[in-house]
């Protein structure tokens, strides 16, 4: 198991580092194999076979027999869309209970709207960058004073916080079996999922081919 | 079926709406009597015995027979709240594709960070409340309009909305069954929930009455 | 709404109704444009494009907005591999409370064994079907006369019916989304399928188009 | 970890063994907090207090970032009990590609039908105990020398399958996290669910009990 911390989005803040994780490859043949009541310890070509079928077949459930589980710090837009994905188990720090930290997601490259509405941002290279950044910034400032105002008032975190911006670190534990994250990572590291997201699916499926590594060879061959 | 809208949050904003839904208590009964082959269509004293036993008992699935679609208007924080509702179906409204407009909730009335940690807030009359709403409200106007500056220079909504706060308005349909909706009502119209979405709960629960009056007497009976 | 009943094992017992339903085409619509907030109230071209889209990059969730709920009789084993499908709701005639009819399904036709393991079965012409419909059916009489005879000894129904054989007749309610049946008849109107429960998806399958008439269009055409 | 073989039923057939397992009591306390980005290696009293807290409150998501896979051997009708329990992930022998082998559960204890039908048996010194497993055993007998003649003539696993009685024993794999094993614990370890099954439910409790010591103790104490 890898303890490694990600930082997928080129910012020492944003993270990903896996937490602790149960099942590997054989995992997946053993359960799809009840029926003959086998059981392997290492993965042979004809193994590798089974598991590209189930791919190819849609048969899910063998992927389920084992759990990963990451510790995640992200933008709140971010963990917005990663909430969408139902199968998996989600606890957040609750901005109810705890002062928040100045704390933002800044990006590098500020991306152009695409006028084709279905792709949403394109790589901009005549967009003023720096421009861009310094609204950016100037604005997120403001926010977090105004947010540390209102507490010095007194009051409640779980209203101040309607002033913290979308970009806002949050953090969070979030476990899945292996079939959910194919799934998250299918749709979100995708060219229509937003450049941000990409990069926090691209992370995980760093960190899920170290335990699967046949299957994701499977995938990735594809 | 109602299709009156409400307004949670007593301002002319945040709402909630019934779009169509199916089932009532006689539903109920009948799934749990697919048992004994009869269908009611009518409400007598032992089917309200049937009811009260299966909710003391935990016999959910008879409640699973049934759905509602509402549109909901809320702020981002009750989406995000919203969301860890994972039995359920949900659509919103996507920043990344649309220009979000100056919809934001503003609280009537301020309160004060409880100490008492797991309260999160109390009411506050010793609490600055027009001092707060100042700040809370500048902060907005900064927000917005550096908002759409990042857009007229032509960067990608899905970045720019980075820059919007929590309690920006959101609009999204969400569609749930009666057992669904009854967790919803228990953890989210109590007091130790935040104060704004137990209103929203409290909506729904008036909304869903209309449609399975039997339940809902003997819940609020108990 | 069709309340036509379905015989998907041309015995006059295996049954589909539907019950109930809500939804249909242009809610899958109005559910993905949320983000546009407008709402339609019939399908045009366009929106056959926008649902095509839909099916193709699996954005599942705007189908998720709508409810079927069937009444089904089937073969236990039948039953067994609907229950896989865990996105539904379930409610089925309990043999521990009632009393189970003599109701078997009894195969018109008896299949070969296929040496191919995952093809299950074939057609067989040189299968001796009437031996294997002597040899079946005795074993049914017996069974069904033991089971009697443990019940007249006042043995609980929940145990005798442990001789039950896995053909007999169940009944249930059945109600998923429209995203969730799809998945059911991808899977089991399929030649990998056992053939008793292609017949009920084809059945389901029959209800459901004449309720999203222009979603299967699309799937049907694909 | 434990890897002992329990025999619920006290036949030498019926098993329940875990297989692997992620994640202990600390994992709880940590997934709860991540408000607070603390990490505990230890249960002290305050995080006793805490997981007491979070149970009495059905805070059940800390309770979700662990997993637990268990191999089972059950009786078919015990089999189609458990399958209702959607929250976990499931894999069973097919008897579509294999062939059964003669192995069935007969009740050591007949128990007598009760005139309370919400309490399908009671305990009966007075049945003809004796009697009845001789009407069981002859009606197994029957039934599977005449599902051995079906495959002998050619038949199709399949369908041949049609004739194996409800108490057929059939293995499988079975994972879920803590969350779930409660809530299958709290209703099939219960005085309403049949015996068979809730000696699957005790034997699970056990096992489970020797990975998360804190919460059954809290759980057991209420």
């Amino acid at each position: 198991m890898t303890n490694k911390i990600y930082y997928p989005l080129n910012d020492n803040t944003g993270s990903v580092q896996l937490i602790q994780s149960v099942g590997d490859d054989t995992g997946i043949v053993n359960s799809a194999r009840v029926s003959f009541g086998k059981r392997i310890d290492s993965i042979e070509d004809k193994d590798k076979k089974l598991i590209k079928y189930l791919l190819e077949h849609e048969h899910g459930t063998p992927f389920e027999h084992n759990s990963l589980s990451f510790l995640i710090k992200a933008p709140l837009f971010v963990v917005q869309q990663h909430l969408r994905h139902r199968i998996s188990s989600f606890n957040q720090i609750s901005a109810r209970y705890v002062e928040i930290k100045e704390e933002f997601y800044i990006p590098q490259n500020f991306r152009k709207q695409s006028t084709n509405n279905r792709q949403a941002s394109i790589e901009g290279n005549d967009l003023e960058n720096e421009k861009a950044n310094l609204i950016y910034t100037e604005s997120l400032k403001v926010a977090y004073s105004k947010y540390q105002e209102l507490l010095s008032l007194g009051v409640a975190r779980e209203q101040a916080r309607g002033l913290l911006p979308h970009c806002t670190y949050s953090e969070y534990y979030w476990t899945c079996n292996l079939r959910s994250l194919l799934h998250f990572i299918k749709l979100r590291d995708h060219a229509n999922a937003q450049w941000e997201i990409q990069q926090y699916a691209k992370a995980m499926k760093e960190i899920a081919k170290e335990i699967f590594p046949e299957t994701f060879k499977i995938i990735d061959n594809n």
